[in-house]
Formats: structure tokens, C-alpha cells, sequence
């Protein structure tokens, strides 16, 4: 618990943020008040669509659609009340996570609603707070510690140094708890949000080529990615690791049972140019431990520069989870085929909709009760 | 300075948005707007008479009653300006308090409102920025700390290593200061929250038989709960703890002088059969050192467990500041009795409480100059 | 990044609240709203002017004055979008701030308002949320997080432990930046929260003489601080500095290319008597090393106490950029003319009026795209 949102608190406050006035909003509709926020006024409309034309085209999660029919997700009730793996997905769900992540970034880029959504932050628990409870100093158990939490949030977002302890605050919450990466554990949000990535930069998760490239044996986003593309058709997957970080036969057997085609190869070049997507990763240096030798080895065998990005072809983009060494070259940022910020920005809407969703869910039973 | 919100940050962080909401929602009835948060709407009045009923027999802190006579709080002044220490209240002022927590719980638990107000929470100064404001290590005195930090807040609740810390901040402040606990000093929300529980866990705090439990000579919160139990009629205490910690004569002094029967015990079985509340505490091991001989002896001499809770009353209740260790076994916490996370949830409730009545006061300052 | 707001993050975290409700009271006038915040309705007009009055005699900066014709700042561009050193202002690029500071200010003071904005805090990015993403452990780079960090704020203020850091984060940053003290480098809002209070307390910064007291070498306070006072006519200053932390020369430099007047000398009571403004630093012991001796006698060499404030004229104040250790006494805080409390405070009207210009040009361009 001492370690809530480490890696992406921005994220989320801000998400909370826009959730609520989400959610606001939807009261006022519902109290059949004029709802600008989701773009009903003319103007509004017109500001959003001009944008939106001269958006990237956006497949299912169109927000303009969604708006119009939202039957499709509205309709039924979200199924899961905890995200704690990337197991708990299918294509299905995810889908509907990637329609109201789009509707979320609709949201988020109307001006006024900005200003006035990011003071409104603070509706999820932040690190801050939860490290003063984490009494873990004193001995207390995980699940003491949630239990008193929850006492004062609406939803738990854990980021914990030991593998299982989301499953295990979750196992003790009554609120929705999603996990931020627990050690060595999962880290769902990642995984949602490089699928979704894809999903907006190539307008498609079947029928591609993606290349998984640098630590695969340890790296956590690589791992969980691999799994939720073989939830798509015609994937084809290529492992470009050094000999010491080599992918494990775990996720290449759970691969081949699903049909999904994979390739192991060191020739990164090659692979740059079949390959719609180009996901490289920062090799770990606390992997090795004191085998600095094979971690200096390791590190420098693939590096994504401007020679290789001249391989690629024009729709392909290259991702990274970050924060990254120099295993991409900086003079590589200024090329539109580098998403990796890009790809930073999309967890702002992936964890909007969880949020969303989750709660959601959490407001329908308060109502209930 | 370097320490406010320790141990309970989330609770103040979401009470200052309670708060926050309630001064606007008042200010809207002045406006002669329908003030939906106070149940106004039938609808409203509906869901929340409905959870009225099923909760446990509210005594004089209705909040219904309250809304329809408001009178009797809202009549007079609260006469503190600061919250420093449990020998501040009487039981007239304690009442006072329930009160307004009873409408604060009221407010609290009504799910729109829940949306809206976790998203105001900022009011009060956080940890965060008050650790930044100490410049202690350049030797900055907690005078001038407070007298820079005041120029930003509305209220400072404080937590410091120091005994008297508070006491101190209060004086240089011009704003209310609360304090959240000074080292081994005093820490009235916990003692407030705790007599609060009593209320709406027994239904009195006149004519009750209390059960204090662990380290009575170094824990603050029975100490502070012995003081406030002196303030009622017909009140009973038992102490049961390990001999190198028995509760001091400073408080066996003060509760004689108040009539109030008190009788030290080593027979948990029977003061668990006798007493409305046990009001078990953690053994300490700092206060230890390293005679961790006496700490063994003393930590595993009185555990509530399941065989104790089959001895109470099935009014009774179990009470624990929190954290706990082992002395309540973890099978117990789902026994009806087991009332300790109730007792830390109603900790939001009492500084909401507190934060409005002591920035009641100031507002009217701030009207009148 | 990993120092975010180290010292002033509250100041930030108000200013964006108010900042926020400025913007939103602001689309409500051109929604046609009344705009109760800006005194619009007779009953606050009255409060506010009653304030007004009672204040030290504003100059170009009254509030009554700039929304009777707002035109002076609002009719251009805001020039700057990043803040970072001393040097980018002249002296009506000040003037155009302290406006809309004394709008602040004015803002700020409204109780309403008070409760209402202190809950919206959050706009900015606080120092949790940076340090969580300075992956700097990891080795990310300053231009990386800030490239991530942009994508879920406004407004990026940076407090940063290396000189230079702030221009460096400004070049990778496509949102403004604003340098709340990079290391030994530049620390701008400080030095005109400085000239504010000047103009503030003496009511001009033209024709103002200027003791300079305390450590003139290493200060950075008191470097800026002489720095725009070369911008104002007929300014004179002095220093008083044992002789082992003396003004240096390029600033001596400047201030004669400028034609400003300046005199060293060791007779703090003789500047006492002379100027409008003593400006009093602490001597900060880190600049010694292992020299105590040197420390010992710096340190003790000129304090400011009651004898010295007896010496000053009645329209005189002391300053101090806080924290102090005994180079004030503290039996001289409660006398009128020591102002170092209330310039602090002055930190939060400036803050604001950085964020709102700087911002402004922000949504100027967002409604554009």
C-alpha cells in the first residue's frame, strides 16, 4: 500500500477529475439539463467535430457514436469489479473499455471542460494518503490496512512491492480495487493501454505484426501484451531478445495454443520492416545483478534509431512503456512513427474508463441498497 | 509540522470536501435554493428516511431532528477555536459534536453527494505541503512555519513528533488548529471518534461498564478515553493489562475524584461477560527498548479471540484504535460485536464535525471584519 | 523534477484553485452571467470597496480600476509562456502582473469565494505526482518526464536540484513552465513576489532607497532582487555584508551600467535610518563548509532587532524571504513595519497572476487549434 500510483499518479488524479464531472454530467442529463460537456450545444458540437474529422479515424469507439447509440456498453452491466490481471479481459471487454476510453479523451480535450475538470482530482485515494496509512510500520496486515481505507474512498488503486497483493487487497475491499503492478506481478493498466494504443494508431488489433523487442523475459508490459493480442485473429508476433532475456516457453505456449504465430529472430532490421508495430523495452539493469558484463551486452544489441525507423513502413509506429535509456535514440522522438508519448497519454483515458466503469458499478449498488 | 496527517490523512482530506460542500450547500439555502443534499426532495427524504430506519436507534443526535430544529447546536457559538487537547470538552460539547457528526454521517453516506464531494478535497493543507513548509532543517522555528503556512489554509490540523507542538502552533496561529496527536502528547480526534462510537455503537455514554485492555500506562487513547468517561454519570472501568504497563495513578486519581468506580483485573474472561464495550490496545514495542522478554510476556498476555467474544453481551461491542497486531485474532473480525473498523470509519464523521464548527467560527470572523 | 514545488507548493496548489474559478467565472461573464466574484452584486461591491479603502493606497494595480477597464492587460498577448529567470521582465511586463495580482488578491480576500476555490486545487501537478514520475532512478531523462508529465497537466512548475534544469525542461515542454528555484540557479517567482511587496508596502519602486543585509554573495533573494531594481528610476541600495559574503561583482556591474546608485557599508543602523526597505537574508551555513569560525561571525554580525526597527522611518518595512533563524528577532514580528509575513503571503497573489497569464495564452492556442 506504501507505494499507491508510483509510477502514474498524474494519471489517475487527473482521470478521477474527468470521472467525476462524467459522472456529474450524467446527473444533470439525467435531471434533463443541456449536457455541453458531452457536446449537445451546437457550438460544442461543431468545435468536436472538427476535430474529430481531423482525427486519426477512429474505428468502433467513435465518440460522436457512442454518443448517439450508447446502447452498446450502457446496456449491460460491466462484469468485473476489481481489475487485478490482464486475464480478466477478453476481446469483447476490452472493446467496451476502448469505448468509453474514447469518449473519456473526447471528454478531456474540450477545452473549457479541462479547466474546469482538473481541479476536481482528489476522488481517488493518492499515494500520499495511503502511505500514511499503510501503518505496515506498526505490523498491520494488507487487508487491516484496506479495510480502513476504504473507509474513505470510492475506489483503491494499488501499487504494492509484493506480487499478489492487489488479488489480496482485493479478496478484503468491498470498493472496486485496480491494480497498478504489484513487484514482479501484473500491471494490468499497462497492458490495456498499449492494446488501446495499437487499437487508435493502427485502427486494428487482428490482422497484425508486432514486434516485441529487448528484455521479454522479465519485462512485465511485454509479457501481459503478448497474452492480450492473442485474443485477436491473425496476429503475428516476432521476439527480437538478447540470448540472456529470451521470451519464456510460459507465453510462448500459451501463443501456439491460440493460434497466434511467432517468431524468434536477432535481425531487428528485418523485423522493422514487416512489422506494423515496433514495441521496444528497456533492458533491466537489476536483472543482472552483478553481471555487468552481460548487461552492457545485453543492452546495447537492439537499438531503435533513425536507421532502423527508415525501415518502417509508413503507417508503422514504434511504442515503449518508458521511461527508456537509449535503446531509442532521441533524434528518433520527432518522428510521427514514434508513439511512445502518445502512447503515455492514452493511459490517461484507459484508466478513465476503468474508473469510470468501476464505479459505475459501485453507484448502481449504492443506489440498490 | 513536518508530520500533519500522519496516521489519517484520507479522513481530513475527504471531511474538508464534506465540508466544503455542506458551507456551499448553505449558502445556497440562504439563496432560497432547494438544498437536495439535506434530503429536501421527497425523493430524497425517501432513500434517506428509509436508511434511517434501519439503522441502529439514533439517540440525541438525530439527524432528521436536527434538520427540523436546528436550533440547538446552530443557536449558540462553539466556544473552542482550536482543538488541542480531550480535557477541552465537556459533555454538552461532546453532545454538540455528535450532533453535527450525525448530520455529517447523514450527508456522507448519500451516494450523489459521495460523487460530488470526494472531488473538493484540498481545503485542508495535506502532508505533503505542510512537509514542504517546515524549512525545520534550516532550523526554522514552528512559529514561523505556521505563521507562513496560515497565509494558505483555512484550518491547520496538526501532526508533530513534540509533545506540546500543538499547543504552540495554536498560539501563533490566527487560524483554528487541531491537533492530530504531538508525539506522546494528546490526541483528542482519536479520544472524540471513540466516545463517539460508544454513542452510536451502546446508544449512551451515561451508565456504561468499560473495559480498557493492553498497554494502559503508555497508550494515549485510553488514557484520553478514561479523561472523557470521567465526564459521565454511572460508569464503570475495568483495567486489564500486563503488569509493566498498568494504567498510571494520574488517571485512577482524576476518575476517583470524579466517582467513577475503576477496578484493575487480570480475569479478561469476566470483564469481557460484564462490560458494553472492551476496548482493547496494542502492546507497544518501542516502549520496550530491548527488553524484548517483558514485550513477549506482556504482548501475549490478554488476546481477544473467538472463546472471549462468546462471553459478551450481545450489545457488547470490541473497540481498537488501530493498527492491531495479534491481539484480536483476525477470525474475529467478522463477528456483528467486532466493531473497530466501524469505530475508524467513524473517525470521518467527528473531524467533519470539527472542521465545520471550528470553521464556522471563523467564517463569521471573516463576515463580521 | 524530483523537487517540485519543494518549498512553496501550497502557494501553487491555492493559486490554481483560484486561478480555476477566475477562468470559470470568467466563461460565466461571457455566458452572460452575473459574476458575483468579481463584486458585480451590489452587497459585495460594498464589502470589497469598504476593503479597498481601508488598504494602503493602490496604485496602477487597483482591482476597481482594472475591471472598470480591463483593457490595459487584457488587450495583448501575455509575451512570456515560460517563466524562468529574472531577466525576462522589464518593468511593464511587472506592472501588467501586479494587475492582475491586485485582481488576485482582491479575488482571494472574498470569503465565498475562499471556501468555494480553496477545494479546486489540484490543476496544477504536485510535487507527489512529479516525484513519482522522475524515473530518474531508472535513468529516464529530465526532457522524458517532462514530455510524459505534459500530457496530464496544464502547467508544469518545476523545483529542480540542478542550475539550469528549469531552461532545460522549458525547451522539451510544449505547455508552460514555470522555475520555482533550480538549485543554485535562478529563482524568479521569489524576486517578484519581492517587488510586489515593495510596491505593495511603499507604494512605488521608483525612488526607493534599499538596504540589502545578510549573505549578498550566495543569496539568490537578494541577487534577482537588485537585479530588477535596475528596471526603476532613481533607486539607491546598500549592502551590508560581513566581508566573506559580499555582493559580487557582476551584479555591482550591472547596477552602474544601469545608473543605479550603491554604497557598501557595515552601519546597518545608519541604512536603517535611511532606507524605505530593509531586505534581511539569513547567512546559510552550508556556504561554510567546515568553517564554523567564519559562520559563527558571519552569522552574528548584522541582526535585525528592536533597537535596529526603532531607527527606521514610520513608512519603512523589513523583508525577508523566509525561513529566518535570529537575524530577526523575534520580539520585532509584531511591529507594523515587519512586512516578511505578509510578503510571503504576497507569493500566492503573484503565483496566481503567473499561472492565469501564462495559462491564458495556453487556452488562447487551444481554441485556435
Amino acid at each position: 500500500m506504501a507505494r499507491v500510483f508510483e509510477t502514474e499518479p498524474a494519471a489517475y488524479f487527473t482521470v478521477a477529475s474527468l470521472l467525476l464531472r462524467w459522472l456529474k454530467n450524467k446527473s444533470r442529463e439525467a435531471a434533463g439539463v443541456a449536457a455541453p460537456l458531452l457536446g449537445c450545444s451546437p457550438h460544442k458540437d461543431g468545435r468536436r467535430r472538427k476535430r474529430h474529422a481531423c482525427r486519426c479515424p477512429w474505428q468502433f469507439n467513435c465518440p460522436q457514436k457512442i454518443r448517439q447509440n450508447p446502447s452498446s456498453s450502457a446496456g449491460q452491466r460491466f462484469p468485473l469489479s476489481d481489475v487485478i490481471e490482464a486475464q480478466q479481459f477478453d476481446r469483447d471487454l476490452l472493446g467496451r473499455i476502448f469505448d468509453v476510453a474514447g469518449v473519456m479523451e473526447d471528454l478531456e480535450k474540450d477545452t473549457d471542460a479541462h479547466n474546469i475538470l482538473k481541479g476536481l482530482a482528489g476522488e481517488v485515494l493518492t499515494t500520499e494518503n495511503a502511505r500514511e496509512f499503510s501503518s505496515a510500520a506498526k505490523g498491520e496486515t494488507l487487508e487491516d490496512t484496506i479495510r480502513t481505507v476504504e473507509g474513505y474512498s470510492d475506489i483503491i488503486v494499488l501499487r504494492h512491492f509484493k506480487s499478489g497483493a492487489a488479488k489480496q487487497a482485493a479478496a478484503a475491499a468491498t470498493i472496486p480495487v485496480i491494480n497498478a503492478g504489484d513487484g514482479p506481478g501484473q500491471h494490468p493498466t499497462q497492458a490495456l493501454l498499449d492494446v488501446y494504443t495499437i487499437q487508435r494508431e493502427i485502427g486494428r488489433l487482428d490482422d497484425i505484426k508486432v514486434g516485441l523487442v529487448g528484455d521479454l523475459a522479465n519485462g512485465r508490459t511485454v509479457r501481459s501484451l503478448a497474452y492480450l493480442l492473442g485474443k485477436y485473429h491473425g496476429v503475428k508476433l516476432f521476439f527480437v531478445a538478447p540470448d540472456v532475456v529470451k521470451m519464456k516457453d510460459d507465453i510462448k505456449d500459451y501463443l501456439t495454443s491460440k493460434d497466434v504465430e511467432w517468431e524468434e529472430t536477432s535481425d531487428l532490421m528485418d523485423v522493422a520492416s514487416k512489422c506494423d508495430v515496433v514495441y521496444q523495452t528497456r533492458i533491466q539493469r537489476e536483472r543482472f545483478s552483478d553481471r555487468t558484463d552481460l548487461y552492457a551486452e545485453a543492452r546495447g544489441k537492439f537499438i531503435v534509431d533513425k536507421h532502423t525507423m527508415s525501415r518502417l513502413q509508413s503507417h508503422a509506429v514504434v511504442l515503449h512503456p518508458l521511461p527508456r535509456l537509449d535503446e531509442i535514440t532521441v533524434d528518433v522522438d520527432s518522428d510521427p512513427c514514434a508513439a511512445y508519448f502518445r502512447q503515455a497519454k492514452n493511459g490517461l483515458y484507459i484508466r478513465m474508463a476503468l474508473l469510470k466503469l468501476l464505479l459505475k458499478v459501485r453507484c448502481r449498488r449504492a443506489f440498490k441498497s
